[in-house]
């Protein structure tokens, strides 16, 4: 998203964790982008009034867009199954993949720093609206996500004219969507599913680019799926064909299921 | 839904098309439940009226509840793909499915044949809101058929205090059901899918019994699933154990794929 | 959104009822763009058929996207109440409201006239989701269009990675907009509810050209909320304190109400 | 709800906060019922596990029922809008108002405290899904809450047959309701709103009835309106007279709206 912002004429600033940045990764982009990062923990509200201010001092004013990209949930790490959560944990999972959504547009709308019309974007997933097994409390985080760019979109609208959204991407290969159990079939079934298959990394970056324009300047509070169709299939032909093969041999063994 | 409702106490009438009720299975019914049968074509403004007229004279004043349960579709019949549509075939599902719905409740308001804080129910299916192959042009006449509850109950409930809505119920083994393509696996993927497994016409009986009595007074314009939790799941364990059995040995040919 | 299409670079034709076209005002605009007229009737698979053949010789090949912008209730015209329908007129708007992009749609795959990866959209309004007073039989049609989106997507994507999708726009000052009633009130409510205000033609033409660009490739099936906020809103500040207004000296005359 | 219950030959604990407790009232309606209160508070597991555990010891067996009726937010009670959130607060928000519901569960399903088909409910409201004015981060805690419903109903339902469901009530005149800023309004709104008026404490009571019942067995994870029609309506002609009537005098004075 970062590299596809800078083709499009953009100037911008990075920002990870610290430890994050450390690792080097997000440095490498930044070199390669001319652009700086921020270290910030998306939890504190003064890490991130740090990355609104040092932004503006880069970018010489307001800043026209902001992407939220981040989730992380601890039980999911840890292996800790939903109906057996450390409530430490879902706090943290809440805090990082959500409410940092919100304290990310509260501090930028106490400095002022989105400029009037800007857009701000959120990543999603349909575990927001439907249960997928492994999911875990990620898909509670998501829901928070949400409603936080319904809740903050609508006061943001009104008084500044910014917009909040959320784009409910496909599974995608990444580090995150990678800790999640069973990713591999999910992408598949996904794939399958979906009359146009799994939207990829760089069709989502695509996306936001629009929902980042001038555009787009009336599309606020919504939810957008990305993801080749699947929010919107209930059974496909291909997916079915898969499952129909599994069918002839499956024996449901009662009692050996482990729910996550 | 006719056995229950008199088990419960209610006397009703039944009806059915002309050539259903010479079938003789409605016949049989009504005999073992000591009702009458009123056949009527539910396209036909001037049979619905005889519907209605008789069963208030046989039930000697206004009618508390009506049953909507139609829905055929010719071009599911004669195998017509959703993409080689017959318009006429078309023109027929949507009268039949839904807008039959709409000429019973006008019928029924012209007649003042409901009594005041009556219940109307139709029932649906989830391919209202998500495609399902080979469901054909009866997902947009379910789509037609709950925008017409919600329609006809804003005004009914407004000047009768009449409630309608639809129930969304699993995939369920009936004469209609079993015309749909592919409907075995689609009702074994539907059961592994939903947690508490496809819910079966007695439970749907159940439910409607319950959204005719006096308890649901104040729910109306809703559609309602009945489906074990379906529409509410993404992918489950025990959907995705048979679909990963497929994907071992699945070969995807291309190509040979017919969309239905 | 025709001059919008153009302003991009795109070769267009435009289409409309014959009537419409004698009246001249499409002419206008074609002379404007430079662009051919083509005149059909969208419930005419026949006129279609000359729609997609004419433009493909015109345009030099396939056509990359389609917009469906066709809306038409004869029971809103003859100001039938919604308890008091004529089927006659509702088959009609049925046909052309929404039946009429099935056509289109299997008509352009029957001549494989659809580009692949191309761009298919409808124009919509929140009234599919919810009731509103007055706009009557048009809300079912617009629940049937977005159906046909659907599920039609599916096969079209599938086959052909050709996208279908429905715009939910604001309530529009167009020709079809004014004929809705209470449509001035209405117009202001949303307006009011919405954080960003209304969505108005030009910012829906925009919208519409992100749909047909190659960087939303990979949304499909979706209902597209293009409102300002509205369809997130259940009651705004703004609303409310005009609403309040009234609150003080209204009357609630019982009886007097006429339900539309 | 407790006293609905009772009059349909349950035996049940109550259970609120230990200040709560004191002030009295849940010990009369105890009095009356002839039932235990078991002070709990609910952001506590074990104050949980003693709630379950007496509750068992008192009701002789496993509970086939639970209600989660539970809500508080310090941010609007404190006043602070929704761009100037107090973390601390909005973490209580989501604690008390939401993870209580995990809690809840896990609790008793590590105890097995609920027996096989049970049924749980938490009352929810239409602000999950749409922003209204003064509801503030309860909104976002209500969308978390249905998350939780969801997510969990798939694992208990599958391995107990518990159901999960949350009933979304209209705004009802309780203690937690008229916290609620210009709630006077937003009820006669919402009342004005409704084909059916806005449902009632008692009708809700009903109506929760009805989903401890074994009629619903296979209804899980969903949330279900309980509104006299309000989701289903985007304008009805009742609230647009006295929205019309404000219309006529309202003056839109620019700059001096406080958005809440």
């Amino acid at each position: 998203m970062a590299e596809r912002a800078v083709e499009e004429g953009a100037t911008i600033t990075l920002s990870n964790t610290p430890i994050a940045v450390r690792m080097g990764e997000t440095d490498a982009l930044a070199q390669k982008l001319g652009c700086e990062v921020i270290p910030a923990d998306a939890t504190s509200v003064e890490d991130l009034q740090q990355v609104f201010s040092r932004s503006m001092e880069l970018l010489g004013g307001k800043i026209d867009f902001v992407l939220h990209s981040i989730g992380m949930s601890p039980n999911v790490r840890k292996k800790r199954t939903y109906d057996d959560l450390d409530y430490d944990f879902l706090n943290k999972t809440l805090d990082i993949s959500a409410v940092s959504f919100h304290k990310m547009m509260q501090v930028a709308k106490k400095m002022d720093a989105i400029a009037e019309k800007g857009s701000v974007l959120a990543l999603s997933y349909v575990a927001a609206q439907r249960t997928f097994f492994g999911y875990n409390d990620m898909a509670d985080a998501k829901s928070l996500l949400e409603s936080i760019a319904r809740s903050f979109g609508y006061i943001y609208g009104r008084e500044k004219g910014v917009r909040v959204n959320t784009i409910s991407q496909s599974p995608t290969m990444t580090t995150a969507g990678l800790g999640v159990k069973g990713m591999d079939k999910l992408f598949d079934f996904a794939n399958r599913m979906s009359p146009l298959g799994n939207a990829d990394a760089a069709e989502c970056a695509d996306y936001c680019i629009l929902m980042f324009s001038d555009l787009t300047r009336k599309v606020t509070m919504q939810n957008l799926y990305h993801d080749g169709g699947f929010s919107s299939v209930g059974m496909s032909l291909r997916a079915m064909a898969t499952y129909e093969k599994g069918l002839d041999e499956y024996k449901d063994e009662q009692g050996e299921i482990i729910y996550g």
